[in-house]
């Protein structure tokens, strides 16, 4: 799949391998770019070939570390604006801030901030996975291609597992689009869980349709973090029966908090979730991560070939 | 000195008792907004009162963690702007990635980059101390006022020591503006040195004019980091002559990279720096703080008093 | 209640009867603006006193003919700039065009636009009730204040009706959230339907939890346009046991496509909607019309006072 | 006349046979884009073919109903931008709101409005013909190409008509300019008619300059909306003395409010117009309709061939 | 009349002797703010006075030198916007580049240019006087009030001359509007000429309505410049009868190119302008000027006092 | 060395000996443009061919008449973006208002000035020489290439003389950077001068380090305007011993104010500058002008080949 001859392709330092992974599909190396950290932590760019009249495409997730990743990517555009780029594409395969998509009480919509920082220092085009809500795309005025991880994600299930027993569970109502997808994609029936706050640090998960009993359950979310809400949805799932098998499938890892040890502690079979957030698989044999290479690949491809 | 009843007083997370000592010097109390971190590193800011209408003053120094005060004050000024507030000043005493102030190979222009963020925010004026270079005011398309801390760090300096054995020392030619400025304000002459890079890694520093023989050397600077240029600044001077004494003279202490114990090591025997950056004083006997909070409290009285 | 004497309120041709009683509550008289049409459907707006140095209010819902109602709110507010209006402040209770507020397919996102329509004429501040999706805020750059009417609505129907037989009834897992603070707010039980879709024109609504049985269901929506999810949840409510009652709440009533007829012919009770749109309540017994001028006049008095 | 494959050629509502036919005279079909409404009247836009990296040319009329052809070109704008056109030309044959060019008492500008509403959703050219004042192409930034149909007229009308009796008529001294035009194109004599407004709702015209004595009057006008324009100046013409024959000509044939009617009962023997407006012609004779397809394929090959 | 106390009143150097009077009339003082030349001609602007939350207004015309005016004003209101003034209104009595208000053949529309570059600087509202072309208005997303002379002009003639003979001359169909302002304040007739075109390099004045004989010719316009048009069009009243008396009635009176000497070499009797451009008038006694410092500072005082 | 098919090259009036030599070197023609003056010394540009698709280069320096220059460019691009041009490059070789980097007092930053007026026109970048301070750069958000002049001044003299008996001489401390370039490149040793103000209208140069004694010193700096540093240089010189020998290096030569006489008053032996500023050499058999058309043409290849 050779890629147009007007790419280059950057990385920032969220992602090394997935942008690596891109590049190769792409048939590209991944363009000369130092960035690094002075002394006292700010960050700088250092484009180290021409990219005058390219089509620059700076792969760089908002993970944690999300504000210096976040400033990172802010710094590599305006590096390749000033040495004339003629088009910016930012791939943000993890859109970090994005649950903060509305306003609660008086504080700030910073997805829509985001969105304004990158257009500011001249982002042209965003490529990003499975965003948190597909409103965001309209905080931008510049194209935004949000791609889902679900069918990749559907398919490593699928030929992992016999479908036999697998029951799909939305951890809240609001989820149940999503879950649709995965349920529609694998012919599996679905299982729906409703949460809410009790207060404002506890919330409660409970079963709101559909029968877990003698399944093994494939709880879905757009993101894992600290996994709080797949423990509370396997507890409401103890409690409506006979102890089901639990398998998680996310399209963003970020395993923070110990999210890896309560998961573990629970008893999961199994953890899908894809590279769009760099994770160490190594350790953990219960963790299958699911490359987006492709799926990102292509996309340029369209937008760049 | 009351302040309008149009101001509140905000802090961010960087300088929370400069932020204090200013609200004291204006008779306010600082309003009241939670700014904190979700679990995986995202900043939010909540407003605890109604800033509608109101001229809202920020002050926080994108001292390091450089990114994270950064993000930090533009989400405090997207929550600001989005709860109808009339004015918003950020009063930046330390203006992080004032260095980046030109391009260097093909690299980014980050003090512009912020000056963006900030704006595309709602930002309406800045208030900043001695900012790195006069130029970035030019960055900026709203006001800015860049306040000198040289006649207090002067007086301070003044009334602790006699001056008859003080030579001012400007590290650099380039430097001689704001060393003609302390030579001036406290009647000492000036020794220049000049720097050089020998390589990319390694800088030179050589006496350029002046004596410093039998003098106490005050090495003035606007930043201290990691203390390299002092520490350069200072052998220059030992080879010019009998062993001089040797104090240092900075606006913002940023004191990263063991600056403090590089500067124990050489015999410093006073470090005057400000409060732009917050700084841990207790335990270091050498180290004199003085306070910009007056400085800047009158400058918040002229512009919204 | 009297309002700032800085405030001028003007009113679009959407919701006159609206407007004067925004006004009355304020104490103000509405603005004299003559705005109408030219033969060829041209819109004009003339301002028949001066707002120069004024606070410019203008109500204006986009209902249908949603895009006269547009266009005629962005000419009322260009001539407002043009006229030195010191702050103009858009009032749209109802706010056209709020379910286009991702991309289908290759679409636009029209609720996107709309604000930067307003925006680029020159308006400061929007208010509004019951926007469709909160994340429509962050389309703004500007403030936006997102009203409620369903403690008014709530009120109106605990006044009328005794809570023993009604259970909130949620048309869609996906309207959960509103559906719970309807629920809450009485202290009644939750239904919640499912609806999903069956194919490009047909959508299918199914019972996915809590039981409807000898109750009187209050289906709540925010919007009440042809009727067809009424119609479809009603049905699906039929399937689940006994003939229950049946009451509709909802905050915008735009009663198109038959929907008066259709409710009436499935024997609806009550139907209650705010005077967001501008409708004739006349001849329909049936209708209940709980206004929203004093939430909108405290918000003004709140902004503007 | 092969166009560039770089092009798609879309159609909004207003005016499909005139897309056609430039569609066909480009040798292109016209690009698959579902335009329609939904129930509440909101207007949505559907691109079923790829327009990513295309020159988009979108032919769009804000001929009457103008607030929904006027919505319909921005939401198809918004969508061609979101789906990564390249390039919006928006081909805009009769330009409303053109007669809105300055402020009339406290009223808005709304052809800049226009302007700049076009501009915000991303249009990046603009083509027109005959617009009612040159300086609105100045209140756009972006290029403008003002075509003048004033040839194709002349051509249509030398064909069929003997020159000899032919007297071109300007209806007011400040359309001199294009009576020049006309008189000089096809070597006739101009006379020259005065408008005034007697009132504000009555307006007089009055013979200026000239003799249309046994002449055939041929009156020019850059539009023809409800025709009083035309009754009143051939109400002058009749008065300068024997019965004169009476033809109009003009770019724009809007007919509205008994336009037809009234000039028919006046006698006119024949009424050219062009097909910058979709009009019904086939049961009135008098009406001879010129394309402007030509014109306009021919100036889309020059910006996009 | 007692200006607001929140205006401060800069003047240029166009028209040292208005901006007086105005302040005059407001009982301001102009304030300090030193504008000058360095030796290489680049313009600086010095305020000596705090402008910090002032409503300043800034008094200047674009008259020749043009570009050097221009500059003036933009780097002035740049002084000011970074000197936190709260708002600049550019008083620009004559407005140049004014006649550049539409693409002649591939030019630049530079009124809107201009427009453009005072509002990148930050001015926020135009107060001129009879602007060549009322669209020149919708050049500006800015509020422009554009005031007319014709009055206080109208005024000094019927003050010093008997009507009985005057007679309006309009030396273009195009100004008939204008000329019609004239002949109604004043109750007198109208006589209307035809400008052409001969050649790129030469134009002709025909009389095409009206009776000058045995009258004295007031002929009008909006701007004296070459004095040339004037020329043409007495020229064409001899043409028409006994030769005629002849005065010039303008707002802004240029008089470059020897316009003086033309108009006196063809016996003008009187010649009224505006101080609008700066003029001498000690030694040419058949000029009348006629200030608008009054109808400017009323204006001042409506929209900052 | 031909330039792309793409490029237009076009001149404003400050240099068309420079802007030939670069179309010559390039291969080009100068695209023909109409640039000129109506009497009232309004600026007009008249592209006499289709640059509509073109990436338009522009040369032009806003030398003296700076404003004129400076309007002069902004006209030019206003046209060619109303006609199509694709990209604008502003080819500006000397940077007028360079200087005003800073603001000085209450001042404006008149370099920043500019950069927001080429921008909001329409430029899309700039090629310049020598930039005053590399912050400059920063001004702008379009892309900004500063060559440097200095290797080919430094051949040029290289060439012309031996370099046994010559010092490169930097006027002020600040200017250092430059000079160690010169000294660097010529295998020279520094002298180093420190201006310094005595008063506001009168400054004091000193020497700071470094011998000229029995040396030709080669003053240099990035301009020669009035030549009143290099007066004062050569005065300190002079009284660091024997008369030395003299000779000035400048990237741009403005020679304002007598600059000429007064270096020939001093004994200079010769002047090198380049053609950034348009100059008359005829006469002088001192001067030696380096054309910088290569470098530019270079770059040009490089932005637009």
């Amino acid at each position: 799949m050779p890629a147009s001859n007007k790419v280059t392709l950057l990385g920032g330092s969220s992602n090394p391998n997935l942008t690596s992974a891109i590049a190769q599909t792409l048939g590209l190396t991944v363009g000369r770019c130092d960035v690094g950290r002075f002394p006292d932590g700010e960050i700088y760019a250092q484009l180290e070939e021409d990219v005058g009249g390219r089509h620059v495409v700076v792969v760089q997730s908002t993970s944690p570390p999300v504000n210096d990743h976040l400033v990172e990517i802010l710094i590599i555009a305006d590096a390749c604006r000033r040495a004339r780029a003629e088009h910016i594409t930012a791939v943000m395969p993890y859109f970090g801030y994005a649950r903060s998509d509305k306003r609660i009480g008086h504080g700030a919509i910073a997805a829509r901030m985001v969105a304004d920082l990158l257009q500011v220092v001249g982002v042209d085009q965003v490529i990003t996975v499975d965003l948190h809500a597909p409103q965001i795309e309209g905080f931008f005025s510049i194209p935004v291609t949000n791609l889902t991880a679900v069918p990749v994600l559907s398919e490593a299930l699928a030929a992992a597992r016999s479908k036999d027993s697998l029951v799909i569970v939305s951890p809240d109502a609001g989820r149940m689009g999503a879950a649709s997808i995965y349920a529609q994609q694998l012919g599996l029936p679905a299982v729906v869980l409703q949460k809410s706050r009790k207060s404002a640090s506890e919330m409660e998960i409970k079963l709101l349709h559909g029968d877990p009993a003698n399944k093994t359950c494939v709880i879905i979310d757009d993101m894992l973090t600290t996994g709080n809400t797949i423990v509370k949805s396997f507890e409401a799932l103890l409690q409506a029966g006979p102890r089901p098998g639990f398998i998680v499938v996310a399209t963003h890892g970020l395993f923070i908090a110990g999210a890896r040890e309560k998961l573990t502690d629970l008893g999961v079979e199994e953890v899908y979730v894809t590279d769009t957030v760099s994770i160490r698989e190594s350790d953990w044999s219960k963790l299958k991560i699911v490359s987006v290479a492709n799926l990102i690949a292509n996309e340029i491809m369209r937008v760049a070939g």
